[in-house]
């Protein structure tokens, strides 16, 4: 189908600061999934796209080849508009949970394929396979179905999706070439095209906990993401939010799914649900719904009635208990004063390291482990106070948690910096 | 041996402009030897290292850590002293033929590790195959014993010596990361320290029959080669020479042996015999011989008598016939004038077509054929003229070398442009 190309000619290319041709770009990002360029090539081809760049053009052209890999979904069927969110990853950030059936219920169909999480930060799915019974895995014609009367849908990505992104993202890992801007944003924009989309809200975090530390780098990753949306047909929306600290007070699958239901239930903390509204009202703003307020929704019990509602469709109980780590050990402020710093990164490592996490793509997560902060930044706390719960299985653990917090967590004597604003920017099209 | 390192941490170093460590360099290089760093980690770095480069402690070290992949020879037991020559490649370049029996013929031992060629400049080995009976595969023992009885051995170099440049070198190949200078010299240099020769000089090719097309990067990489000798301990000098036209009259492998058996007998083209004579002074200097003037050797035919001992002592036969090709075909002056130019790269190019090359390194060579030069740039022209003629077994083969000539051979009314010097510049440790 493409126009044979020379993989030693398109590295070239792009090594010498060259614009890949259309040709060339559909051609290497096919061959490649054919297994005709080879690993050593793609990713000579990946270091020189890092450090050379790709232009608006480029990054467009590649994320449609990486499409045009796999299947593509499509939701034009449906009676209501579509619309998706995609987070690039945070600690504590369970915002999925609450805001699928928040929008649901405000008329917008939300068709939420995720991952599994791999390093500090959780996965969606990990989080809800704490509620008993819950299944990730739904075929394309029950994601139609429960889309269609319950409006809200969060289960796994299949194979189909972009194929070429998951072949090249496990190359990316082992090559030194995962932070390349235009790499990560097709990555996410190729499978979220592809997933069929009406729009789409993008949540970039900032901060130590975030894989983009700097607003600079936050603010190109978003531009670039929400042009490859426009270009694509899909109305498309950023947020920059901050990830310098923890959002909510829990970091772990079970424990967040239980914060989760406080916010739908009208109460939560206040960063979740300040952050589940804006992304709300972003998406049905791009889903073209502006008569609801989705407070309301909040404060009725419809969004409630939609979570109860989707996790009984995928076979989960949303009356039934949910898992409980057997250990617990509980940290406690060492001075009286302000708690000025309770660091993402640092709370990410020590839940990642309870078991909330895990290391390779195969291990499994325990259900209840994870870090549970009875303060956030800005709070007066006193002398011997509990400042955190630590969740795990394994007793054994704690001691590299409670390494990984070392440093992370500031009292001060007097009332420290100022707070960031949890939504730092907004990016359109 | 080396302390253990992560091939990711060491790519990542180097994407993001850091000096690797000496710990980080003779770790990556070992790895990759043995497999544990894989192909496509080492591509990506490579394409780290061509676009952000490598001081010289870094080239040195990797060159260091190359040589120490394999064994190492060891000539200080001969009663001579030894100077190798390395030339980075051009067309019609047989220089080594008549230099190595030169310098022996002055009392410097020559122990001259070739190898094929591949593209369109030839390989020693293959020009002197043309022979018949000459065998390129020594034991170390027979070329210890060759260098003392005659002082002159070109043959091939074992799989022994700096495996991984080896490795690296295929890898290179496909995936864009040729042309990276300390990677480039790294790869020259290792081979050449590990051989053992105790000085060395380099002929740096400079134009469009070269690798390297202008004298920035020509004397770049020849600063970068003389650094790395001298810290390797090995006296090493560089000469620049022009590569825009082929040297001599012929391309083409026994087209070639025989004009080094005229330049040996004292005949020849004259900027063959004054290549020859500049890198034998330069050798004669290195190795601390200063008495001896190699022009009174090609005079008084004891090069001749060397070179004859060489060949024979390789199983050649001095006085055998070479083979010829086939078939022949003219190409004539279009009109009267001077011969303005004729591209080193047209011309290598053609002869290549011709089946003087390969295209792959397990494909056959084709002893006669090639392109004879009957008039050189500068030289006066009648239309009608003989100006070359193309030789080949497969008369198929003349439609695609004549094409590579289309715009490589010009004559012009009036004398063209001056002539550019054989060497252009020197440059020593």
């Amino acid at each position: 189908m493409a126009e044979a190309h020379d993989a030693v000619e398109v590295i070239t290319t792009k090594r010498d600061r060259g614009e890949l041709a259309d040709s060339q770009i559909d051609w290497v990002v096919d061959a490649y999934t054919r297994g005709v360029v080879a690993d050593e090539q793609m990713s000579a081809l990946a270091m020189a796209i890092l450090l050379n760049g790709m232009n608006r053009r480029e990054i467009s052209r590649w994320t449609r080849a990486m499409i045009a890999s796999g299947e593509r979904m499509d939701f034009s069927s449906l009676s209501r508009p579509t619309a998706d969110k995609h987070s690039t990853g945070g600690v504590g950030d369970k915002i999925t949970l609450p805001l699928a059936p928040l929008v649901a219920a405000c008329g917008v169909a939300v068709p939420q394929l995720s991952g599994r999480g791999l390093g500090h930060t959780g996965g969606t799915l990990d989080k809800l396979e704490a509620v008993p019974g819950w299944r990730a895995d739904l075929s394309n014609a029950d994601m139609l179905r429960q889309l269609e009367e319950i409006g809200a849908v969060i289960c796994a990505a299949g194979a189909g999706l972009a194929p070429a992104d998951k072949k090249l993202y496990a190359l990316r890992d082992v090559t030194g070439t995962v932070e390349a801007i235009p790499l990560i944003a097709s990555s996410i924009m190729s499978k979220k095209i592809a997933e069929g989309t009406g729009a789409l809200v993008l949540d970039v975090k900032v901060g130590s906990g975030a894989f983009m530390k700097d607003v600079d780098s936050a603010r190109e990753l978003a531009e670039t993401m929400v042009a490859l949306g426009t270009d694509a047909g899909v109305t498309t929306v950023a947020l920059l939010t901050d990830m310098t600290t923890p959002l909510g007070r829990t970091a772990g699958n079970a424990l967040e799914v239980a914060e989760s239901v406080e916010v739908l239930a009208g109460g939560g903390p206040g960063d979740v649900v300040e952050l589940t509204l804006a992304l709300a009202r972003e998406m049905l703003q791009a889903a073209g719904v502006d008569d609801v307020d989705p407070a309301d929704r909040l404060r009725d019990g419809s969004a409630m009635d939609a979570w109860r509602r989707m996790i009984a469709a995928q076979g989960g109980d949303p009356d039934g208990a949910l898992p409980t780590a057997r250990e617990t050990h509980v940290v406690t402020a060492p001075r009286s004063g302000v708690l000025t710093g309770l660091d993402a990164m640092a709370v990410g490592l020590a839940a990642w390291r309870l078991g909330a996490g895990r290391a390779r793509k195969e291990d499994p997560v325990q259900a209840g482990a994870g870090v549970e902060m009875h303060a956030k930044p800005g709070d007066t706390v006193t002398e011997g106070q509990q400042l955190l719960t630590l969740h795990t299985d394994d007793p054994d653990r704690f001691e590299r948690a409670l390494a990984a917090l070392e440093g992370g967590v500031q009292v001060a004597g007097d009332g420290g910096a100022e707070p960031v604003p949890l939504v730092i920017d907004r990016v359109a099209g």
